[in-house]
């Protein structure tokens, strides 16, 4: 079956969907994304995803082609469109296509900024939950991870070097500290307690960390935001990481070491389950 | 006047040449690129960047989608379609279009790379010796550097940042020390002496630095691989940068600080000379 897909205020079987060579999202990397999920045919944390795009625009000085109303109907009609109930929204934004390469950006008069969006079918996406492995790989990447570009190159080679090790996912460490996983954000637990790395340009700010933590605080479990280490995580009761697209997911295994019994724990069981009941009563 | 470009063996108009919204390149910055340059209608140094791209593929794990012959074949007929006397030809290779969006990399028999091609005219490249005025910036990019990827939005963001503060390009520093130019290697000349810093996963390996280190040894100057510092290079009697369509240029200023009498300077004068001279000998 073929996907219908957005891409410059056209929708398009997916086998036509097409950008320039001289797309800058192509030749430079100079583009960003968000990817939203979709439960019961709905949006879930639009409003999150829409901000956090704005905000990686403003600090590459991109100009938003799209008003927030006009992409929230292009998302309903993707969703629509391509019969989804549970699956994602994937949405790409790059400075556009100039008339040759530069690395210099174009003038934003003359170049219209390139918005691609496509829909990904994952039914089952609300019940699976699997217990992850993951590896700890140096983290390599550029500066600064919180704004959410495509130069996605070491996550991939990250994912596949786990993959080698016969691991599901792998944790960035730099300096020492855990920053975040491959395309997800990364937390133990101990004592009850909540930990996880604090927000800085080290690591992608989640639009779903933002709401676990938020859920976690208005169910007075402890949430502490500092730098912890490999060895800590080994030792920790639970382990889990954050996603768009995997909400709440158990990590039980971490360079080979078991974490407790190797089961999903019960503060990530219960994170999963606020999570998900919140988001759909919001959801657009 | 529309140039011919080449994408996936076929010779097409550059208005209707184009990638699919999956690939890699696009998605995922999974792509590396060389560019040649061409004068007199002949390709310099050719050989140079077709082993740099073997080994930035073997290191990404792409399988090389094409010969180098056929390569070869390819740059020639659109430096002869298009006309080209002295310009450049652009070459990029991704992982290709898989089905659809995921980290992990497709499989190499299902999904072939994706090889585009494009020329720019430069009339007068090899005659252009303009006097650069740098900054100096951060470097923040990834640490993989010796792989010529498409991971190139910092590079740009840098170029942006040196026209913001009325200079031509950035020099990026590491740890205090310099590592190279948004996209060129970077020399300073203290004494007689070339100062440059030693390769290593910090810098790209320049086709046109090995060259001209090369040219410089035979000609017996002397030449001093090793880091150094905005400062030391303020205060050098010469500084210049080496790319491979730049060739061998002059830096005459540093954050503000002009260079000795702020002209080019003998060393990188006499570089320059010989690189083309030596170059042109061997274009093919």
């Amino acid at each position: 079956m073929t996907r219908t897909v957005y891409v410059n205020g056209e929708y398009l079987p997916e086998t036509e969907a097409s950008v320039s060579i001289f797309d800058r999202g192509f030749l430079f990397a100079d583009a960003v994304y968000e990817v939203t999920s979709v439960l019961g045919g709905k949006l879930i944390d639009f409003d999150g995803h829409a901000v956090r795009l704005e905000r990686s625009l403003n600090e590459l000085g991109i100009e938003s082609p799209i008003s927030k109303e006009d992409l929230l109907e292009v998302h309903r009609n993707l969703v629509k469109e391509n019969g989804i109930d549970e699956g994602l929204v994937y949405l790409q934004i790059s400075r556009g296509a100039d008339s040759d390469r530069d690395f210099v950006f174009p003038d934003t008069d003359k170049v219209k900024p390139t918005v691609v969006l496509f829909t990904q079918n994952k039914p089952g996406l609300a019940e699976t939950v699997k217990p992850i492995k993951v590896i700890s790989v140096e983290d390599i990447r550029w500066g600064r991870r919180d704004i959410k570009t495509v130069q996605l190159l070491y996550p991939s080679m990250g994912k596949m070097m786990a993959k080698a090790a016969g691991a599901d996912d792998a944790w960035l460490v730099e300096d020492g500290f855990v920053t975040e996983g491959t395309s997800n954000n990364a937390y133990i637990v101990k004592g009850g307690k909540i930990i996880t790395r604090a927000l800085s340009n080290d690591i992608l700010h989640g639009i779903t960390r933002a709401a676990v933590l938020r859920f976690a605080r208005e169910a007075q479990m402890e949430v502490e935001e500092r730098n912890f280490t490999i060895e800590e995580a080994q030792e920790a009761d639970e382990a889990f990481f954050t996603s768009a697209s995997a909400f709440v997911m158990p990590v039980v295994e971490i360079d080979g070491v078991q974490l407790g019994d190797g089961q999903p724990g019960p503060v990530m069981t219960r994170l999963r389950e606020i999570y998900l009941e919140e988001s759909l009563k919001k959801a657009e």
